[in-house]
């Protein structure tokens, strides 16, 4: 990630002028003479920084006239700060989730905007595929014992190399390899909860995590949460002195859905908030070595002095969710992390264990990631622009600080599960808001995955369903209220239902 | 399976009257011109028979004497019918579950012994080895994206075909792939029961399955088991009429540990008694196409009618543990049993399952059970052989009908937790009995792996545990009163504490 050279300096740099607004859609930007002037670069590193940014698809060449920004960049507002029920509830909505992760097919368009799916056809992955056939290849059949249960020794070496990227320091012997940030994630739950028990989330979040509670028997305490500085500290803080939270679940790098990174002093006050209340935090960083800053954003972890961190993460969305590979470093609660683990799953895979090692080991997961990264961050961009330009007025927008998910809030009379009906005649379809909710908030809020090729084919599906969401809205308090008049309650008003 | 040939068959029926007695130790078999005008059959023939079992070491040919048994026969008791607390107790006992578990590696004869790995270096698994790189260089990045909860659909195909050996008919939807038996047997104790509630257990059971209980916060209650029977179904319905039992879970087809497989009319019965209990049914079915006998025995499942048997299975004790792969037939949980595999794991790892599906698919699974049921029968007599050769007078061993472990019960003041640690000098050590109760019983008792070859090293290894088994009974009463009397209690007799 050092290595990076001149020109893509300069291409960072326009690019983040260009997202800072410094230069719009269709302004022209200094010539390359110019450029290469301010800069105090040859001519040779100046062009080269502009044909990255035109293969990029974020300025055009315009014949003797020079360069142009093409991305629209726009101010849409970001989403408002949640109000989520301020008291402990059931989860429910297995109903929707399951639609959405049972026999999904990733070929089809219609998933690949609702799924949690990164780019897997990314070239920057090839090592990793020859990687695994060579271990394959090389294994012994005794290879394909029991692991031992920590997992594979040295993946663990190379996850603690990690994880101190995010200021996160842990030895080897301080991480449990699991199948998935899914396994790590019910792990701490299960270590830290009983049935009946109160956990204490941001919200929206993750809906893998609600329905972990909801299968657990935990009530979600939701704690409103702002989509640039994260869970309200302030919110948070009443909500220990009133309830009995058993333990805080977060993810504040890189967020899903939301997309925020809460800074380092909010980092440090939600451990120290955490401490003062003797209560365990679960830090789901499935997305943290996806933030498009580096070098990325620390961890809660490292700002945890007593082991009450338990940091949960995978290769899932950096990698392959299919190996089916994370980890847990479960802090204080290492020996009770390894009999969860044991009658969870036993011991976990073998083979890729080793691979993604050798990946780490040899610098090929950290070429990876600066790739994703600076590739997601332009799809971002992209989609933003897309999500400006087709969808109805009024809509607020997330500006993702990593990873690949946009957070798109519309007017209130919206249904983003109704959106989802309209869809399925044009085979496509978002993660409706009401998943990322213990108590069915976010009806108006959808969460789109822009990780893939922005090709003509996504670019057509979001116009799809802005069309589709515009619609719904200019048909929406006539449509409700005829509904209501079927069920015979005439005297509900048509506005007091917006 | 049907293809056996003709000499094959013969080879069987002299190696069964060698293991039925009718032949011993020492015996002179007929001559190949006797047997050959017995069978009639080719001195080819006859010849070939003698030759496959003088290769597996169970005869030698004498020159000018003809062919001698070598193995030795014994009518070594079996274990006596096991009588645990009859009351519900939490399950303890993880310390020496993960001293077993942790860390293990295979490599050691102290491992091979006391673990629980099948026979890796089996020819028949090679193909195997092939498909899963092929599979490997074949698959594209995008064979990584999460799989469909349920699992690979032709995956599942190929498991009902093998259920249905066992009688057991369900449809491919109704099987769930889970990571290894672990997570199948994990979501059926989520599915059915609370913390605080009580499971019935045949007892010794397998520490796995225990661990989970204590995990969960249930109590178990273990049922009276016989070492040729099985669960004692008298003593289950009377703990069914006395205690708020919410499930019942049983290894009743080639146990672990004790080995039996329960006939069909007592599973047929035990089917009848959960019905009329209402109470459902965890069969854990690990070892079960690794019956000697075929067919195989038929799984509790094909007996159950209304779905309240939860059938769980793997390939890790028939191919390779280290896959992680394994499967629930939920019966009528299938919809909440998804749910639970959602919260636990997610999906399930892709490769692996594309290239079993594949092995099976092509019958190389089925010529592998055949390979293995062999062996491991072969081994089983020659392990028994071995116990009553070197351990102490009084020790009764089962008699595994499937599978590759042997249960030991030793004179009662034998202490198996001792034996392992005086086993540490010569690296070895055996899986010790309380791990397979909850209450801490069968301390006197031990299991041991006959899986892989019983080569001299191995031969040496039973031998050297035999000799500590009997050295500890002869010191045993006198090192017993000396600690007693250095805790000051002088007036407990030696041979009260026996």
């Amino acid at each position: 990630m050092s290595r990076t050279k001149r020109y893509e300096q300069l291409r960072d740099l326009l690019a983040e002028r260009i997202h800072q607004g410094v230069y719009r859609c269709g302004d022209r930007l200094p010539s390359v003479r110019q450029w290469c002037q301010q800069q105090g670069v040859s001519m040779t590193t100046a062009q080269a920084s502009f044909a990255a940014l035109e293969a990029e698809g974020l300025i055009e060449a315009r014949p003797r006239s020079g360069y142009f920004v093409t991305a629209p960049v726009n101010n849409t507002p970001l989403p408002q700060r949640s109000q989520p029920e301020q008291r402990p509830v059931h989860v429910s909505r297995w109903a929707q989730v399951k639609a959405l992760v049972v026999g999904s097919s990733p070929q089809q368009i219609r998933h690949a905007l609702a799924n949690g799916l990164p780019d897997l056809r990314a070239r920057t992955l090839l090592p990793l595929q020859r990687l695994l056939t060579q271990s394959q290849r090389q294994a012994s059949l005794t290879h394909f014992a029991y692991d031992s249960l920590a997992g594979d020794a040295e993946l663990r070496h190379q996850i603690t190399h990690l994880m101190s990227h995010s200021g996160c320091m842990r030895h080897q012997d301080d991480v449990v390899v699991t199948t998935g940030c899914q396994e790590a994630l019910a792990i701490a739950l299960r270590l830290l909860t009983q049935p009946g028990d109160v956990v204490a989330v941001d919200s929206p979040a993750f809906y893998g995590a609600m329905q972990m509670l909801e299968a657990r028997g935990l009530k979600a305490l939701e704690i409103p949460t702002d989509a640039e500085h994260g869970i309200s500290l302030g919110a948070l803080e009443l909500a220990l002195e009133q309830w009995p939270v058993k333990a805080i679940m977060v993810t504040p790098t890189c967020n899903n859905p939301l997309g925020y990174s809460m800074d380092d002093q909010r980092k440090k006050a939600l451990v120290e908030l955490a401490r003062r209340h003797d209560v365990a935090i679960i830090e789901d960083d499935v997305y943290g070595d996806l933030a498009y800053a580096a070098p990325r954003p620390r961890s809660l972890a490292a700002f945890d002095e007593d082991g009450r961190v338990l940091l949960c993460s995978s290769v899932s969305k950096t990698l392959l969710p299919g190996l089916r590979l994370g980890w847990l470093a479960p802090g204080r609660y290492r020996d009770r992390a390894l009999h969860e683990k044991y009658v969870s799953t036993g011991s976990s895979a073998t083979l890729a264990q080793s691979a993604v090692a050798e990946f780490m080991a040899r610098g090929h997961y950290a070429r990876h990631l600066t790739a994703m990264r600076r590739q997601y961050r332009l799809h971002r961009d992209q989609m933003r622009a897309w999500v400006h330009q087709y969808f109805p007025e009024g809509t607020r927008v997330s500006v993702p600080s990593g990873g690949f998910m946009l957070w798109l809030e519309l007017p209130e009379r919206f249904d983003s599960i109704a959106l989802n009906q309209c869809l399925v005649e044009h085979q496509l379809g978002v993660a409706p808001g009401p998943l990322f909710s213990a108590s069915g908030k976010y009806q108006h809020c959808l969460r789109l995955n822009f990780a893939s090729t922005l090709d003509d084919i996504t670019h057509a599906a979001v116009r799809t369903i802005g069309d589709c969401a515009r619609e719904q809205l200019a048909r929406r308090p006539e449509s409700k209220a005829i509904r209501i008049r079927h069920d015979g309650d005439k005297s509900s008003s048509t506005s007091g239902l917006i």
